[in-house]
């Protein structure tokens, strides 16, 4: 039987689509994943769904980019929402009330910390260029960032996790294991990549602790680990996260 | 009686809170809105949100930056996450079901583009650091923005506006007006205002039609011009949304 899911991305990259595989692996549910194919796959299943040419109708309105999760008849942009989608039927994330919007406010702030400034360290300049022609650039702006914005939002998961009064585990929200717990994993996994020499001088100073118990918690869940260890793993390259030695230096 | 929802906002600026506010506005709902009382108020409110110092208590854990809404004991931040709250209990948004995803869809994707890159283009470099020092790098930002992002940008609601087969007016979803299209009207506010000779270029060209007409739409109901006439509107100065004539410059 086919699975339900299919997720569309590009090939062969982490990126924005891991934390959706993340969910799907922890809840040992099948998806049919285009960035596991070939490129000779992957690259259409993407340029199809982001082209302007697509055909009118407005379930399946373009969109600008992936990842995309097609359920059904439904097809979904915006890592953020297609999470929000994914969490209750998954077993990630309460089906109803306020704790879900509680959980999609503290995974849109760590998109925007740990996805989209991670990006702009070294894309400062222009999406669409070479990072080569914005090295400078970049390296002002990894400064900035590793100086003063990567501790704001380490100091703000922390503090989220010092401030859940519900005891019980090393989870964010609710004394029970979500899917924003598997989206910080994910932030500090490819920080640690992207960054680190700084992420180990974080750690070292002890302000963070609870960030990197929570890191090591997911890391070690039989069907994460699994999963980590398998070929369906892609391996970062030139994505999101990225690492030149050269931005981390002074 | 106490209006039930409070907006919490640094004072005299339109910035993300706008979005917010057009909400409530064109829903005729009253708020307390800390944005519009004196600096002496406005800024404790906003600091004694954010602050790591806050008492803890799940319901009530910290939050990066404002906006903040409170709405009985529930506390929320991350503006598309207190849209996506309010729009259904407002009227402005599907009530379940899959309709409400399509339309977070298309606004964290307008976000993107119209909020986030447009920031950047007055601060590439530090968001803390004063523009003065990073106004080389925004010059060569800003063109990337003209001349590839924002087009792209506009194309994207241009293109929901023609595949959206449901008919009946401008509005991108489902033949009637929803957040997304409050949304997507001061997207384009704030940009005429930072970019005023582009934007002049793109409505000339005469391929975003659909875009300006949905503007013009929303700007003549009857709630959001009493509300834009008023002096509840914020004038844009150092916020997102900037004009800075040298960024328009080649």
């Amino acid at each position: 039987m086919a699975p339900e899911y299919k997720l569309i991305y590009w090939p062969q990259l982490p990126g924005r689509a891991e934390f959706i595989r993340l969910l799907f692996e922890e809840a040992n549910v099948p998806y049919n994943d285009t960035g596991k194919g070939s490129s000779e796959e992957a690259v259409p299943a993407v340029t199809g769904i982001i082209s302007p040419n697509k055909p009118p109708g407005s379930s399946n309105a373009p969109v600008l980019a992936p990842p995309v999760l097609q359920h059904g008849n439904l097809v979904l942009n915006q890592t953020p929402n297609i999470l929000l989608y994914l969490a209750p039927r998954l077993g990630l994330g309460p089906a109803d009330g306020d704790g879900l919007f509680r959980l999609n406010g503290i995974v849109l702030t760590l998109f925007d910390g740990f996805v989209d400034e991670v990006h702009d360290t070294h894309h400062p300049i222009a999406v669409q260029d070479y990072y080569e022609n914005q090295k400078d650039e970049a390296r002002r702006r990894s400064k900035a960032f590793r100086e003063e914005r990567l501790p704001k939002f380490m100091a703000f998961a922390q503090h989220l996790l010092e401030a859940d009064s519900s005891g019980g585990g090393p989870w964010l929200y609710g004394g029970q294991l979500t899917y924003a717990d598997l989206v910080l994993f994910q932030c500090i996994d490819g920080t640690l990549y992207a960054f680190p020499k700084t992420m180990k001088q974080l750690k070292e100073s002890g302000k963070y602790d609870g960030v990197f118990r929570l890191y090591e918690a997911v890391k070690k869940r039989p069907r994460i680990a699994e999963y980590l260890a398998s070929e369906r793993r892609a391996k970062y390259s030139t994505g999101i996260w990225r690492h030149y030695p050269e931005l981390e230096e002074d």
